[in-house]
């Protein structure tokens, strides 16, 4: 090899070893029906994260962990200054998750890193493998903290007071996680980032629908998530009248059917979503004293976005009826676009391969929108069967996977040059 | 005092003693907010009736558990072959329940059968003090489990075999309970009844309303209960579109809606409540692939409940949309009369104690429900504060309470002589 010619990464992508760490990650909280339920700062979770650092180990990778629980895993590069390239995703699934959805990106940077050491030239910045701490909120709401955290977008002590549905709070979670690695160092906060690279499934049926193998992913749609509190009061469901009712599930699913009707585009492409709907005592005959939900509102359009936003608290007061109603906005994440050097590298590696591949909008939200804010972000989209995700039927080949692992494996030697 | 005259049992209640009882009832499962969460065969149930059979030790009373956990404290007659008259309720609260609803019933027959020993006749029938297992049902649905056994309305094995929302089944409950009352001996299944009455709280706001005392109840209304399935399909909240998806929530609240409409009467009549509404997965992000919600239907009238119950499959199959959905009913009881004997007994024990009283009917169920399939029933009620029921601000007067147990002494020393 004659300094100045480049022995692309991507030759060095071994689709079956990605396949095998892949099928390791799943055996970690697999549940009955083949999906994983691997929640953020779990038991499994720190089971997941200690695997990948004895895996990285093996290949000389330095771990370090930050304050807010993201693990890294670097490739020192030949320049001790430089500010590292990070790629990455997340290891934490839904509760009734898939076996890609986030520890793809983990371990798609992995092979990506093992391809680049394989490829016999030493890249001038450091590399780090990321697994950012809870993207998906289920446990503890909202999602993305580790990058948001990371980014500055958030305050560490806001998140760490966070406690999920048993009333363990992030900072005990964290705690016990830490405790299993105990053998790795801490992080400083504030370290620079050159680029972040993010590879992941579609999540949706596009790419598969069109035959295609690499999404160029041009942006993330924008997303507002709201929690609204709905109070009436107990009462016996034999003896106490509808008009002396202060009936709180009536009045909570009242809402949810106003905000479905308002929420919705003949075009569909709003995305309107109560994922969480709790009701108090939960007795059958007992009339609900109050009712607690969730609500996830995306459209790719920012304005359009805000505007239908803004509807939830009116429309929640007006069907409050003889109940309390309180709305509280949890996150608010406006559409946002990649910038155009990033989505060209990507491209120009997907051409190079001879992967089809086409521009697609992410419509789901990912680790990726807290990078975009502090330094050059792109993403990587592979398909993923029947757009099914955040379920236990998610599915992604292996040869797929392996392509989208040596688009990122090109990219990122290339950015770390 | 003469043979034939009679020292009523009534002149020896002790409203401060019952109070007390009351009171100290009341600390077994207190909640922060003054209410009791005491529920069926928890630990908090199994103290209750360990202090309720010290109380009866102390009386002389003698304690006995049958097979699904009735406990019975038994003051002996003069006639050894007598049929014992019955009195009681249940000492098992709803999660966020109230301290009087079930345990006043308890405590007024044991304050009566204490008015008994002191009026100085020996009862030629045997007086035994009840409280039913599981009338609330809101740990183990549905309720009434420990009359309707004792009454052979329901098999003993099949409630044995419920299960908790921990999968705890009753079996398993009922020997924890039983091992920390192992010194009470066992009592033989089929044993007759010459008579129950059951005092009780009003648990609706009538009797205050009209400043009475006493509620002498004609009848109890019926009510026939459903649990429902929904089954959808959980998708990611951002990606999947309204045409895509299979949202058992937005199905569920459908019905849920059209059910609150069409089970409506303009006079305010019918009792439709929907109780419990679980999700799953219950995540933010995640359509929700199924909920379980319960229906409550009562209504006076057997023929019109029987008509309103009829609607809830078809109403639901309709408003299923892509989603399945299975209705189950769970319990169907027609509305019942009391015995017109037994209601003029309480009539008249109330009148000779000059307490101001009517006629009413219950519109919520009770144990008395299955004890009027095997022998002569009646029940007494007292005022219950706005009544407010099933929640923790439950209140009634110490004064009512002791007239409820003044008319209940005498009555049920009528019953056994």
């Amino acid at each position: 090899m004659s300094a100045g010619t480049l022995n692309r990464a991507s030759a060095f992508v071994d689709e079956q070893r990605l396949a095998e760490r892949l099928a390791a990650m799943a055996r970690i909280g697999a549940t009955e029906k083949g999906g994983v339920n691997r929640q953020a700062l779990s038991q499994e979770d720190a089971a997941a994260q200690l695997l990948l650092v004895g895996w990285g180990e093996a290949l000389g990778l330095a771990p370090s962990v930050d304050a807010v629980g993201n693990l890294f895993l670097r490739l020192e590069g030949a320049d001790a200054n430089a500010a590292p390239v990070l790629s990455g995703s997340h290891l934490d699934t839904q509760p009734t998750g898939g076996r890609f959805d986030g520890v793809y990106g983990v371990l798609a940077a992995f092979e990506a890193v093992e391809a680049i050491i394989a490829s016999g030239r030493r890249p001038r910045a450091p590399i780090d493998i990321v697994a950012w701490m809870n993207e998906e909120g289920s446990r503890f709401a909202p999602g993305m903290m580790g990058s948001a955290v990371f980014a500055g977008a958030r305050e560490l002590s806001t998140v760490l007071a966070v406690a999920d549905a048993q009333g363990t709070t992030v900072a005990s979670a964290l705690a016990d996680v830490r405790g299993r690695l105990r053998d790795v160092p801490g992080r400083a906060a504030g370290e620079r980032a050159a680029a972040f690279v993010e590879a992941h499934i579609e999540q949706g049926p596009q790419l598969e629908k069109e035959g295609l193998t690499i999404g160029v992913v041009t942006g993330i749609q924008g997303k507002r998530t709201f929690k609204v509190r709905v109070d009436g009061e107990a009462a016996h469901a034999g003896t106490s009248t509808r008009a002396e009712r202060r009936d709180a599930l009536l009045a909570a699913i009242a809402m949810v059917q106003a905000l479905a009707d308002a929420l919705h585009d003949a075009e569909d492409i709003v995305k309107f979503t109560v994922g969480r709907f709790d009701v108090q005592p939960s007795a059958p005959s007992v009339v609900p004293s109050a009712v607690d939900f969730s609500i996830d509102l995306r459209h790719p359009d920012s304005q359009l976005l805000q505007a239908l936003g803004d509807k939830v608290r009116p429309i929640c007061e007006a069907h409050a009826g003889v109940c309390a109603v309180q709305v509280t906005e949890l996150s608010t994440a406006m559409s946002l676009d990649f910038p155009a050097p990033m989505r060209t590298r990507i491209r120009d590696a997907a051409a190079r391969l001879d992967l089809p591949h086409r521009d697609i909008l992410s419509t789901a939200g990912h680790d990726a929108r807290y990078l975009h804010g502090v330094c050059p972000t792109g993403m990587i989209f592979v398909p993923s069967h029947r757009g099914l995700t955040h379920c236990e039927a998610e599915f992604t080949s292996s040869a797929d996977l392996a392509d989208g692992a040596r688009v990122l494996a090109d990219v990122l030697q290339e950015l770390a040059l």
